[in-house]
């Protein structure tokens, strides 16, 4: 069973997946039945199975992949770093990949001053961001401000700290005893969150270490978008409390909204950001805190002294993800991606307005750049939640060759940032497809 | 400044690091004195410098490169899966690289019936051991296992709930209410731990959802080698009690300590191992968490019902880590990799006897394969601490062209496995030199 050489029917790959990979947020007694995509290669937007068949990968390989797969650039960009060398340990020590890419980073995230922590995993990153924050604090003596202030339908992350700072969710509520408390103040979903937002720091201001929010748009809930100048509101009267305010644009980073990153919409300055999937156009694992010199420099002291930030991963500033995040920088700019991301959501939102809103099992469609959550109904005849009604939509758009993935009852759209007019009709039309065939008993 | 195609000194390119990179475990206040290594690339066991000058990579860029760098082999395959698919998600699909390496994995891995969650760093895949472990106990039923048992010196990693579960140091204790509280009994340093962590399994057995424990070797409390036969002894009676083991193979995994995995020597088979650093030869960030069936057949259920493990990092069972780590496996084999490490171990034993332990400054030399500790004395005439004088160690090494980093009073020696006998002769001799260049006004 185990030749790996041998050729395979997708049936066959899928028993052997089944057997002995784990796959996160999914149920694996019936991971087999829902006919899962097994990848063997791909062509620029197109995944391509083990039996050859293509499928448009329509929610970026989960929110990551930025410019397709397999893009010459990039891919000419892994391959020289992989010639020099892959990784070597920041402990002490640094690499010039690492520091070209920092430098350029630096340059425009909307942080003052920027010092970079690299990690792997965005949820390491964000743990970063909140023990970052902490410190800060102790690191003035002050050692009265341990807790923060998080927004209701918030998601950061799986490791216990990040999960601590999100809302829960996702039968998550089982981990309880292992999450420190936090303050939690509606999300995004109320319209008067902002205003709530802001009478929760009145009202925890003393005892925080930090905000954390999504900025712009709560990805993981669902894509729920709050108006630019409410988040606004909301940091800057947390900064004017002198809160450092932290950013997890994990999600809405390097051009996902529109902007490179959704801070810039809001037009405010985090002190703390947190980057991730996208960070090296969804090739290589890697994740960044970013943190402004005000915090930063908290930390400066004697050596081996307890100033000092005793945390760092492995792979913290992987010199082949930072090669490939560098090439991805200089391409936004050789591409003027953020342009085609302009004409994309324009069109997309046309589409969107004309063929999905208005059908009868659409409860809602919401849209930030090329950031999209079609929300479902249950069908009317009862036999299908909401939930299911979202996950057999997709099912029927796979089967179609189109790949989306629902988040409960919303089916999500995620493209890559570089796809072309005629492959979001591809979605918007599968889409509208799919929805038909799940709920045509409705229309019957 | 940031013209990054400019030829640039050590010092120049040390500035540019220090202003936009935050190194881990690293007081960015002198960082740039400390004269660090800035890698340009590598060739095999020595990184080069941005100057062009050659040091031995004797920690392994921290403990993860197990085959030198730009191996042949690894780099081949990695710049084969470049070529096909760098990732795609397995978040309810498959990858056919992502299958074909954890086939191999699961069976090698002393785990009964392995299935595997990848995720990148290693702090990650100890946060899925626990919540693995945790929920494990939710899905029969039984509310009331909540907490662990831990070991005195443990370190496994620097997330919150990974924190938690390690003994503290490095002055994290300021973090202590982010922390859930873990039950503690002795680590290694104690030579009755055996004794009293199974004390502590009769006292605290019914509240534990697991035991976690680095077997053999406790890497980061400075090389801590325990009898094998009282780790098994502890997992023994744990499991005995139903109680699910975690080993944090972490460091230890893939030859590290003369077996491919520490728990071989020790002859147990955990119920859950976490795995990362060496796993893709120190190349990608890749981790995994792998759980014997007995856990894992738990968390089958009905599809999105309350049993399912929702926690997934964006880049789990990434296909580059996979491709590499696959070749990695296929390594150990063809070379008969561990036969070398036996080899290297005994050559380095009889050099660390005859060399480095009669050494006045030498307090213990500890080793457990090809992991070496060599902790030192404070200097007699009370100039420099035994932390300071390991670090003015170290420089020295780094000055001769052999890398080595302290850990407090601690020099590690961790070289790759695939060094010769002339390789090792010469981290033994440039630290002997190292050694007797600080310590000098002890011997005049």
């Amino acid at each position: 069973m185990s030749d790996p050489s041998r050729s395979s029917t997708a049936a066959e790959w899928t028993t052997r997946d089944a057997d002995v990979v784990w796959h996160g947020f999914t149920q694996m007694s019936v991971y087999a039945q829902n006919e899962p995509v097994i990848v063997d290669h791909a062509v620029g937007h197109h995944l391509v199975d083990v039996d050859g068949k293509r499928y448009l990968d329509a929610i970026s390989s989960l929110w990551v992949n930025t410019m397709g797969h397999v893009e010459p650039e990039l891919t000419a960009a892994a391959h020289a770093q992989l010639d020099r060398v892959a990784h070597s340990t920041m402990l002490g020590n640094g690499n010039r990949a690492t520091i070209e890419f920092a430098e350029r980073l630096a340059e425009i995230v909307p942080v003052e001053q920027a010092h970079i922590l690299f990690a792997s995993d965005g949820a390491a990153a964000v743990e970063q961001a909140l023990k970052i924050a902490f410190q800060f604090w102790f690191n003035q003596g002050i050692h009265s401000r341990t807790s923060y202030l998080a927004l209701g339908d918030a998601y950061h992350g799986d490791t216990v700290g990040s999960l601590a700072l999100g809302a829960g969710g996702f039968g998550t509520e089982l981990f309880d005893t292992l999450r420190f408390p936090v303050s939690r103040t509606p999300g995004y979903a109320d319209p008067d969150w902002a205003e709530k937002a802001v009478r929760a720091l009145t009202e925890y201001g003393d005892s925080l270490a930090a905000v954390i929010l999504e900025p712009l748009v709560q990805g993981a809930s669902g894509i729920l978008v709050a108006e630019p100048a409410d988040v606004r509101q909301f940091v800057e009267t947390a900064q004017g409390f002198g809160i450092p305010v932290i950013c997890d644009e994990v999600a809405t980073g390097f051009g996902r909204t529109g902007a490179m990153f959704a801070s810039e919409i809001c037009a405010i300055r985090p002190d703390i950001m947190v980057l991730g999937k996208g960070i090296a156009a969804g090739y290589i694992p890697l994740s960044a805190t970013v943190v402004a010199n005000r915090v930063y420099e908290t930390f400066l002291g004697e050596d081996l002294g307890e100033r000092t930030f005793y945390h760092g991963h492995s792979f913290s500033g992987h010199a082949l993800g930072c090669a490939v995040g560098l090439r991805h920088l200089e391409l936004f700019v050789e591409r003027d991606i953020l342009s085609n991301v302009a004409l994309s959501a324009d069109h997309l939102t046309r589409r969107l307005d004309k063929d999905i809103a208005p059908l009868g099992p659409v409860a809602a469609v919401r849209q930030q750049g090329l950031m999209v959550g079609v929300e479902l109904r249950a069908t009317g005849d009862g036999s299908l939640t909401a939930g299911l009604a979202a996950r057999r939509v997709c099912a029927e758009a796979v089967r179609r060759g189109v790949l989306l993935r629902p988040l409960g009852a919303v089916v999500v759209i995620m493209t890559p940032l570089s796809f072309d007019t005629t492959e979001l009709d591809e979605v918007v039309d599968t889409l509208a497809d799919s929805i038909a065939a799940v709920f045509e008993t409705e229309s019957a």
